[in-house]
């Protein structure tokens, strides 16, 4: 590995972990931490000399930075403060979740001090980190090769096949990580959502509700977000570790609104993905009603309804993915901006928190670079399941129960459907009344 | 009216009528489009001397250029071509939807030049245009004081009470603007979902759906959207108007998608405003599903449901201006940004496009600019309410009917109940899980 000579800065629980991975991997690296301590015992438990001011020190031509500080400010301060010890020919690789338009300006502010900024979308958690991760690559043709057995060993080295350059500009990982986490926000509210209808309505014991999930798992294939929901319920028998005992409001991360906006700048709905941004916007503001409860009086077969459960979360998820990936499409195509969406896939098919088998069916379905999400959700989304989407939540309103991601789902799925919506003409007309916007009439 | 010299520039819809209503008022102006024969036929119509380059010709001190152009590009281009004519005191009032960042650069630029610029939100329509509108001005002391005299005559002379300076910064006007725009597309939605329900559930004839927005006029009190649909009822006997010719896909302006952006970068909820934004997408999707139609089957009251349907979009569009309203907070919260919320709702009780009596309301409960708009919504929320909610919900579904205002309101309301929601609990601790996010415990 005499390669390469690598700077590990930031060791939160990203940076710390890929820290020990690397060095497993017989990486000879050296890592900072604004907080000495944690470095300090960090470079004992590695092995690593500690030099206090190794930022300084580290004067090498090809020194790779990999940056795992939170994105934002702290990336921009780090790069206002050290340029100067780094200049001539050094990389950065940012593995944060960085706005594209940050990524732009640094891109260009480092190259002119000859230093190549490569902004890398990271996927996979603490776990990926100390393991394999999934990694989101855009940029140059030699600095790609250059790094590529830093970035495969990252990955996992059989996981060759998995590590392409997924675009051309050097914000093209953000967005593409934009859109993971959007898909990852949908994902995990349809879980959540199905976790509460379980425990509250159908009231069931904590193995009745993982032996539902391991059907969830097995029609949607591997998925990782369901594997650890498991396995978070498996071990929530001590009183600490109970689910009922954490909070139930949720924080963001700043890429869920990213993607929102992004959806809203590309005029392309993603209401799976929106709706649970918001629903964390809404867990955060103050409780105001009480609680209406309102006693479900028909008999109706619980375990039919049970069934139908699955399937419309199964539907859910399968729209959050959808939803997604046809965002990062619109963002092709209206921002101009180079993404290979089969590398895309790969990229995430290969330990990313979103990864299960529906990644490979849609990678399969990719054509020059397209995918036709309405056909795929069209195959899935049949009579039968509409029927089952109605029977759930005619249940769930008597329950007086609202769930963000069924919600979004019958809105969405109701609005593409095959019919004159009268409601959308009444609109065209009150914008022509008073706007004097043109009118525009059905054919023939 | 000899204080002035005014170009207006722009005659579409909204200059057009501009023009005549300041002519009517006195004002002797000079307009300019580039579409030379739009120009000249109106010249002609407003005796007004006809120069081909008026725009050349005008370089006198203190002339105000108002324009009435596509926000944007075409400001910027005519602000770049023609800075050389106006330098030195011209004052140009931007009555377009400005992006807030797009006023700071020219505001600017403008400076340099010795050219005021006021970006200034402008509701009403071409009918306000054409007799008062309303108008979120926000600019220095003195250019206000200066320009007061034309506010007062765009806004209508008796309306003097409604003309407030609503901010401080450059662009106050253009946030309140966007807001405003965002309010205005929630509660055409729920107007729109209103009378598909009547048209297409209940199978009531016009007459009878003019009698049920008469009570909803009376609910919300002087609503300018619920007025003109009614004319557009009443209008749509001919052939040519019935509201099932014309397209059911709805465009948008960009404002609904920058009050969107705006609430996830201030991470508040606007479910109301955003689900209309995204219906609006939505209908320019291509349509795939065929009409899953699924009858009633339960003999359900229809008239009462028709009572219970009232009320409930009654809520939904008192919603959308208590999440507008609390969006804008949010704003001048988060952004730093000054603005008057007592004047903001003065200017829209003026001849805006989302006027009703509920502004009035609203305004009478703000301190220190301030208002607490759960506990209005609160009060308006009751058990009954929620109730009827359900009822309407399970009828709907039942009719596989999905409408967004009210899809919308039962997610909202149903998250910010005082009761534990486990969903978010699990949510905490998956992103825990893989993440090493901090979770954070119920107390006690």
């Amino acid at each position: 590995m005499k390669k390469y000579k690598i700077l590990l800065v930031g060791l939160g629980s990203i940076g710390k972990n890929l820290a020990k991975s690397l060095t497993d991997k017989g990486y000879n690296i050296n890592i900072w931490d604004k907080d000495q301590k944690k470095t300090f015992a960090l470079c004992k438990d590695l092995r690593i000399d500690y030099k206090k001011n190794i930022l300084k020190s580290i004067k090498k031509k090809n020194t790779i930075i990999i940056l795992a500080i939170p994105a934002g400010l702290a990336v921009d301060s780090f790069i206002q403060n050290n340029t100067k010890y780094f200049k001539n020919k050094s990389y950065i690789v940012d593995i944060g979740n960085s706005h594209p338009k940050d990524t732009i300006s640094r891109f260009n502010y480092l190259k002119k001090n000859k230093i190549k900024y490569i902004s890398c979308g990271f996927s996979g958690g603490a776990h990926g980190a100390r393991t394999n991760a999934s990694l989101m690559v855009s940029c140059d043709v030699r600095e790609f090769n250059f790094l590529k057995k830093l970035f495969l060993d990252i990955i996992g080295k059989n996981n060759k096949k998995f590590l392409k350059r997924i675009g051309e500009n050097p914000n093209s990982g953000n967005y593409t990580k934009i859109v993971h986490n959007g898909i990852e926000y949908g994902i995990m509210q349809a879980i959540a959502d199905y976790y509460l209808i379980m425990k509250e309505v159908l009231k069931l014991n904590n193995d009745e509700i993982i032996k539902e999930f391991t059907k969830l798992q097995k029609m949607i294939g591997n998925s990782f977000l369901i594997r650890i929901t498991k396995n978070i319920i498996k071990e929530s028998k001590f009183k600490k570790s109970l689910i009922s005992n954490i909070l139930d409001i949720v924080d963001d991360n700043n890429t869920g609104g990213w993607a929102v906006s992004l959806a809203a700048d590309c005029k392309f709905p993603i209401p799976a993905i929106s709706s649970s941004v918001e629903a964390r916007f809404i867990s955060r503001q103050k409780r105001i009603f009480k609680n209406f409860k309102i006693k479900n009086k028909d008999k109706i077969e619980l375990h039919e309804i049970k069934n139908k459960m699955l399937d419309v979360l199964n539907l859910a998820i399968i729209a959050s993915y959808l939803q997604g990936i046809g965002l990062l499409q619109e963002i092709i195509n209206k921002k101009k901006i180079k993404i290979n969406l089969k590398y895309v896939l790969l990229s995430w098919m290969n330990n990313s928190i979103i990864r299960s088998d529906l990644l490979k069916k849609y990678y399969s379905q990719i054509k020059n670079n397209k995918i036709n999400i309405n056909s795929i959700f069209k195959k899935d989304f049949s009579t039968t399941k509409n029927k089952d989407l109605l029977d759930v939540l005619v249940f769930l309103t008597k329950n007086n129960l609202a769930l963000t991601s069924i919600s979004s789902l019958f809105t969405w799925t109701n609005l593409l459907v095959k019919k004159k919506n009268i409601s959308f003409s009444l609109i065209q007309k009150q914008r022509n009344y008073f706007g004097g916007h043109k009118l525009r009439f059905h054919k023939g």
